[in-house]
Parts: structure tokens; sequence; C-alpha cells
């Protein structure tokens, strides 16, 4: 469950010094605050703790993320000149300087090994990384926005900028998902969280072939038997699910406004699906909960196979107890499920 | 095009002194800001200048709209007991206290009368309400918020206070928009800005009955001779079209993420559209916009009628003249189909 550690006191203790940033490229508080949510909640793999603009932070870009509100740049990037500053950053700074991920992964890796030992099943690492667009979205504008028209509109003002833009943020953000893979992560997921914001055409055209670039690096490292499982996930993505499903990705991350079966009709059954439980639900009773999570996981048997979770990050507020009823639940059903077979 | 008058520079000149709810219930502001738009861009109806608060504020509820925030409640509502204190409220208030949308209406009406003769064709006027869970999403939270948790939470967390609340809205929101009928109104739109962050099981079930409820005021009037069409509009919205289409309305608003001729597949060919040109495309080099434009307009002809304009509100930073251009496009194109048949 993705951002399940910041709903966790000892999370927010670990966090009580020091920017996110330097947490993300601390080796012992990532691999950290990484195990914590895998301790308490007896979840099944482990999301890196990471976020997606420490491969920009990498190669120079000045940027924070600032508590409650995201990542904020010192000078945003939404003309032509400042596009081509940018462009002109040599993508492999993100390897030469990102050491402290590659170990903050390996430590992670290594703790995660341990752990699954004492359990008696492997627990595996989903590396991350944004998407080229999400990523441009927060440039364009400096920081978070409603409808993202900054990179938005550079899609039709300047579609050369924009392809430069976004070519070279392929590059960054997948050198950064690969490095995650090298360091030994089982799985990598691609997420665009604003594609949603963007009319299907413009995805299709302007959007997708970055994403799929952006894969590249992790595809790469084949030639050298590390073979993960690609996952692309974003909000609000119904009317692009086959299109997010098309670049060779093994998995799909499904929001809560299509149900998984759905998702299956529109995705094929050769992928896996990821989600989709509404976020909403962890403030409802327990009942309603539950049902709810029985819900999803019937509806997720339409795919080839299903990584249950939320269909959407987990709101600040949660209490730390529902999230671990949660994880009993899918695990008490499908062991039901199971048997029943 | 919705919102249209907040990028004219006599707009804020209007707008210099005094609230923003002020202006709404001000007869004289609110219906030459009404009329501004329709001067300067020539478009062939006029929204109503007013909020969708505005009928919470007639009936005693504390609230202001904030400027570049929007709606502000004094007191969130989210509990059983503060939704049972506001639920004793009498929706009837709505129009005892009401003429000033009334005359505000009339005195609308009236001019686009006068400019409408200048013209030689009618130049109706369209009037708006919110939908009951767009309007509980920021009473529950107090304000604006991303996910709407406050009210989305509520819908499982207490099914009995949700249903009295939505229903107690209906009627509010229903009477405000039957005022403007009464005063005139050619045609009334409702508005479900946040629908699209429903799952769509949740909104048919828990979301749609109180916004046909609120449209009952509205259908009331056809005994006295008043029929006019209804709108229905929500953003983000494409996994429930057919259900918005589904509570006897006559027209959809279609965002810019399902393409017409979709939205007439999802809706059937019973329905008149609106929309959809993103708004980004405001932003565009002419040739982009226009040509975008054009693509909406064929697309639209998959329905029985379509009601040309944006398919989100018209941003803030918008260069007036690139609205009236787009405007002058539209008819342009249409003058040219008509010919042609």
């Amino acid at each position: 469950m993705r951002q399940a550690g910041r709903s966790l006191p000892e999370y927010r203790a670990l966090r009580a010094t020091g920017t996110m940033l330097d947490a993300c490229l601390s080796p012992e508080l990532a691999s950290e605050i990484t195990m914590q949510p895998v301790r308490r909640h007896g979840v099944d793999a482990a999301v890196f703790f990471s976020d997606i603009i420490v491969p920009l932070h990498l190669v120079g870009v000045e940027v924070e993320i600032a508590a409650g509100r995201g990542p904020v740049f010192r000078n945003p990037v939404r003309t032509a000149a400042e596009i081509a500053a940018l462009v002109r950053i040599d993508p492999a700074l993100v390897e030469e300087r990102g050491e402290a991920v590659v170990e903050a992964v390996q430590r992670t890796v290594a703790m995660l090994a341990e752990e699954g030992e004492q359990r008696g099943e492997p627990l595996p690492l989903i590396g991350f990384a944004g998407a080229p667009f999400t990523l441009a979205a927060y440039l364009a504008e400096g920081g978070p926005s409603k409808d993202h028209l900054g990179a938005r509109s550079l899609i039709h003002s300047d579609p050369a900028a924009w392809a430069d833009l976004t070519a070279w943020l392929a590059e960054v953000t997948g050198r950064f998902l690969a490095l995650q893979v090298r360091g030994g992560a089982s799985a990598a997921q691609l997420f665009d969280s604003w594609a949603g914001a963007l009319a299907p055409a413009d995805y299709r055209r302007a959007v997708l072939p970055a994403s799929e670039a952006a894969l590249e690096p992790v595809r790469a490292l084949r030639g050298e038997g590390l073979d993960v499982p690609l996952i692309h996930f974003g909000v609000g993505t119904g009317e692009i699910l086959a299109d997010m499903a098309s670049i060779g990705v093994d998995a799909i991350g499904v929001d809560y406004r299509v149900d998984l079966d759905d998702a299956v009709t529109r995705i094929g059954r050769d992928l896996t699906v990821q989600g989709n439980l509404d976020p909403v639900l962890l403030f409802a009773p327990e009942d309603v909960r539950r049902r709810a999570a029985h819900a999803a996981l019937a509806s997720g048997l339409a795919a080839r196979a299903h990584v249950f979770n939320l269909g959407h990050g987990v709101p600040m507020n949660t209490d730390p107890t529902v999230l671990t009823d949660l994880v009993r639940t899918v695990h008490e059903w499908r062991a039901t499920e199971e048997s029943a077979r």
C-alpha cells in the first residue's frame, strides 16, 4: 500500500528531523522506513521509500518536498529556453550520484530477506519512479497544481520542446528505476499520477512514448539477467487503461473508479491487475470495509493475477490498526479461496 | 462557457469591491456580469452569474467564497449531530429570501431579450445549481479538498445521516434552481463538479437519487407551464455518464476526457451533449485550437444535438481575445456545415 508509512507513529518519529529528501538519500532511514509497514501490517511486499523527484535532485535540479504540499522546484521549467538548459544535464549523473539509492535498496532487500526467512516466504521489494508526464507537470508549474495546465499546454504550444523535455525525463527517471532494480528490487513500478488529467488522444500521442522510453533502462538489464515485472499506474485513468497496458508492462494499477473485472475487459487477460479498494473505506465501519475488500478480491479473479492494494495512496490520517486488519482480511479471504479450490 | 467572465478585465473592474456573495445577490451586478461575456464574445447563450453555495447562504448557513480558494464554511458539517441540526433548517427559506436571485434573473432575461433583438435571434439564459454531493463535499470538509474524503466516508460510516443530508441539500439546491427558472431562465443545469471522485457503485446508490430529487422542484414547474431543458454536468465522469443520463435530463455535459461520439455511445442518441474542448487549448496556437474545436464539433454530430462548450471551466488567466476567436470558429464551422446540407 503506497504511502502506508506516513500514517505510522514510528514513521513520524523517524522523520521528526531532517527533510524528506534527506530521508530518501539515507540508506539507514530509507530502509528502516520501508520496513515499518512490512513489520507492522504483515504485508506481502514492500514499496521502496523514496520520491519521484529524487532523480531530478540527483542530477542537480533544485527541488524540495514541502510537507503537506509536495514537490516544489526553485525554478519552474516551461519555456523552450528553460527546457533546453535542463536537457543539457547529463542523465548519467543519476547513476554517478545515486550510490545512496542503491545502498538503500540493498540494505532493504537484506532486511526483507531476513524478515521473509522468519515468515517462511519471500518478501519482494517494489521499486518505483515517476513517469515523464507527471514529473513535467510538477516542473512546469514549479509545484503541485490542479489541472496541470503548464505541462499540458506545452504539449500543444511547443511540441518539439515538449518532446525534448519528456525524452530527457524518461532517461533520468528510467535510470533511477533501473538503479533500484540493480540494487535488488523485484518489481519496478512506473507512476503516472496525473496521466488521468489528459485527453486520451494527447496521452497516446504526446505522453505514452516517453513512458515507454522510461522503461528502457530497466528492460536493458535483462541482458544482465535482471528481469523484473513492470507495473504501470495512474489515477483517474479509466479512459486510457488499454493504452497504459500497451507498452509491454506486466501489470496495471487500477484506481477505485474502475472495477477490476471491468479493467480486465479493457486491458485483456494477459496482464496482472493491481488495486483497487477505495481508500475512503479505511474510514468505514469494519464490516463495510471487509465486504468492500472481498468485492475487490472477487472482482480481481477475472485477471491472470491480482495484487491487492488500495486504488490510491493511504490518507495521512488513517488509523494504522485498520490497515493491519485490512491485510488480515485479504489473507483470510485468499486462504479460504485456496482451500476451496 | 462556464466562468468565462472571470478572465475579463471588465469583470474584475465590477468585482473590485465587495464579496463574491454580495455580487451574486445584487441584481444589478449579477445581471451585468452575466451579460459581459455575451457582449464581448458573441456567445449564443448566457450562464447566470451565481455560485452553487448561494442557496446555503440564503437559508442561513455561514459560508463565504474565498478568492482563489472557493467556498469556505465557518462550521463544517460532518457528524450526525451537525447534520441533524442543519437539516432542521426549512428549505422554503430559499424562496422566502431569494428575491434578489429572481430579480437578477429577470433583469438578465430582459437584457438578453434586448441584446437578442439586436442580433435577430433569441439569447437564452442557463441557470444552474450544485448537486447535493458536490455541496456535501464542501460542507463536510469546510472547504475545497482533493479527494473529498469527508463526504465520501460519511456515505459508508453513517448512511442514514448521509441520506438525510443529501435529501435536505436536494431540496435546498433544487429550490434555488427552480427560482431561476421561475425568474425566466431557459435551461437548468445541475452541476456535480466532484461526482467523478466517487466509485461508480457508490455514485449510483448513494448520490444519484439525491441528484434526481434536486430536479424535482424544477420539474414541478411544468404544471405551471414552465418546461425547460435539464442539463447534468460533472468532471471526470467517464465511468458514470450513463448513470448521469438516467435521471430524465435532456442534456449531458461531457468533459474533455471523453470524445463526444464516445459519450453518445454511452448515453444513447436521445440526449443532447454539451462540451467539450479541453481548456488547455485556449493556450495553444490558433491553428491547433481551431483544429481541436473542429474535431469536437465533428464528434458532436453523433448526438441528437450539441451545445459547444469547454470540457471544464475557463482558466482565470485566459486571454479573452482567444475566447472571442473560439466563438467565431464555432460559428463559422456551423455556417459551413449548414450550407453543406
